[in-house]
């Protein structure tokens, strides 16, 4: 996923151009970005019973993007990802904010055409694919006079959605940085397990705040649901796990040639 | 997955006669798309909740087939693929043109067979995996005075059929070009890749258009079920998706030695 | 899965020996066939919405096990493969014989096991896994005068259901023989591939015949359940369809070196 | 996931110290098994209907926590596959036992991070993750008289219920001792084919167990939830089937330079 681009060799007459190290890879950022939410978001749509639809349409989608376009790119669709990336020392920081800008982007487009593309009653049922902190029944009391039964709603607070979010984002970023990253333990499976990774967090964290991980997903369906209530949970939460999981890497997880302070060579 | 017939080497007494460079693929592409289209369509009317039986039924049965039969025919089993594979330059305007004729001949083989072995309640009840434009209950009003309930329908508009049909198409044929075509970023895992794109894709589409991304795939349903509602939508969206994927992938995602204008060698 | 006993090369003390060659293959097949049943029966039995659950606790089990058995016995687990592998050329038809013994017996402990672990409400209502063809509620129809509703029930016919069975394991051994047997096309995801394809084949076939394609996995059910409805259903079908898929790889899919006629060397 | 510790070569300076060999791997198993049963506690609570979320949950995950980290520690996270690995000689004794320590304490914190993140009504529901025998409705007599429907509740035996687990870990943890130790089956897929062995076992025992087969997975939830019913049957059945793996992987299944008694070199 965050393999670096090898297209452009050296005594390759694409070298020289912006087009091959700037502009190409920018691109894969903005369309893969869009495409990957808009199938994100009409999976979440689909309204299936329980998250496994929206968890494998996203995983899988990024499972695929990753194997497909990751020598372009590095295929990180995900401001959270970036962020692990930087951490870790593999993304240039004017490059990084380019990501994210192009992130952001490609998650509104993704925004508009579902708004476009879904039937009004699916799309407020589902309020365009925004991620919003879940309400339960949580108890139901049963008058003993006159038997009407009366429910206690419950939602999630807030800052338990943003641990929710850190956590899984953690595992979600420590596992890229690992298997797509380290001189050790990467793998050509890499965009295999990176899908299945994101698959296992939305199977975990969906059912109570979504299951977002990336503030460029929430950004764009909430723009155009109008949305915004704990919208700022989906990008504490992600952004703080990204900074921890990149943290954990540099200190401990990494190989020792990446590890810091015993930096080798 | 449209790897090319490797079979026949020089020198091999195969290679000289049409049994192996023509015959037996378009066999592949004919009985390979009935039995493709038989899994998906019987994966559909098992009508279980939610369309994750109908993907898996259909990617992992594409899957397969691709990791099992692409070095005969290059495992297109649909139009799209293709017209796709076509626009880069991977296969003959003759050859696509026979696959594309065995395609459907495969796809109504499927159809007649579900017809025939189908009970008739749940031919109808699936309407034979013939794929539609989902209509919904959209929003439902209580009159006042009686409390009786009236609900509105909602059907998905045929233009956003097409797009949505479109959108999808054009990930599942660029996946394919870049996994199993490019000389870079082709891999092993291509078949497992593409088969879990279909996943994503009919995950995204299929509650709304049905997750066609085939005309040969709806064709044969829509003869036996007599369903010609919004056929036209799964020729149009598609084929516009693959068309878009295919000239895409030749003037911006192709490495430098397939890419156009800038073509060396 | 297919893969020949390699354990036991020249010059290595086990190649005397009966126990590499021939009792701890048997060995594999029972205990293994056991285990690979049970899991899936107990999957049947969860009794959860749909076939999914079924189909991947099935699936799942076979692909682990042909990963990590299939250098000692092929792991067949299934009389239609090894009739398949048979006709390929690929065993000794002793061997079959013995394998199909062992089967069978790992197949009737599977239905013992289940049996005896199984709460009996849960058995019955599950038929203790046992295949049958499935009965729909098909019409219904309302008498006008006093609106009592009358259902017709529907079920599959058994020619319907033996073509059923027969077409999924048509692809079922078709897609073993090729990945892991041919010449051209075997591969190192043989295992992943063989278990998604028995996914998707229970993902069709589940919600009409039960999706068997293994005479050993509906016969030890059958015994403790006594459930002998349609019995005959799931020998003929599973292998008559391996039959017809030994012999279409032999004249026309496999690789010129194991071709029938032209199998030069 | 059980690769021997390969990050500190010879020469290399971190082999000196403890960090490397000693203290990465326990902190490996202490975070990484709290992320571990804490995703699929998440998945459990999701409450979809059947087991389906919890099973790719809990699997999933392994999958990707073995292929990212198996290199440092082998990825262990359940003192069954530690008592499984000692058994086939690949850990020395003291490590397994602080490997041991490890895993329940990153079982306990999952327990309490769950209880802290998930709402009262949530957590009661799922009873925190914890894993109980099942109870089901079993019969249900309508009284001939006043219509009054009577339910008779059946719930699994503790002896059922600790063979059931005793035989899903006999299977998982004889798939990682072939896929990821043998010297002849080992292979490089082993961290995807334990993740869906995962998934398998819990598609089977899920609906009658809870699907464990890990004590640390128990414990955790078990204190915080208050929940102790039927607890030891989580310990016994689990460590017996690893017992019993451990000792038919020496003695039959293992390659003859593992094997006893003829192990040679």
């Amino acid at each position: 996923v965050i393999r670096k681009n090898v297209d452009g060799k050296e005594g390759d007459p694409d070298n020289k151009g912006k087009f091959i190290s700037v502009i190409r890879p920018l691109l894969v950022e903005l369309i893969g970005t869009c495409f990957f939410v808009l199938i994100g978001l009409f999976g979440v749509c689909s309204a299936g019973p329980g998250v496994v639809a929206a968890a494998f349409a996203f995983g899988l989608a990024l499972m695929v993007f990753a194997a497909s376009f990751g020598h372009i790119s590095g295929v990180h669709f995900n401001p959270s990802v970036t962020l692990g990336v930087l951490l870790a020392g593999e993304v240039q920081p004017v490059m990084a904010v380019l990501y994210f800008v192009m992130q952001l982007l490609g998650g509104i487009a993704a925004g508009g055409i579902a708004k476009m593309l879904l039937r009004d009653g699916v799309y407020a049922r589902c309020r365009g694919g925004a991620t919003v902190l879940s309400t339960y029944v949580a108890f139901n009391h049963t008058l003993p006079d006159n038997n009407i039964v009366f429910y206690t709603e419950d939602t999630v607070k807030w800052w338990e959605g943003i641990l929710i979010e850190l956590l899984v984002t953690f595992v979600f970023i420590t596992i890229i940085l690992m298997v797509a990253l380290d001189t050790k333990s990467k793998t050509g499976l890499a965009p295999v397990l990176i899908g299945f990774t994101l698959v296992a967090c939305i199977l975990a964290a969906g059912a109570f705040t979504g299951g977002s991980l990336n503030p460029a997903r929430s950004l764009g369906p909430a723009i155009f649901a109008n949305e915004w209530k704990d919208h700022y949970v989906y990008w504490v939460g992600p952004l703080a796990g990204a900074a921890i999981a990149g943290c954990f890497y540099r200190f401990i997880w990494a190989h020792s040639d990446r590890r810091i302070p015993r930096r080798i060579k």
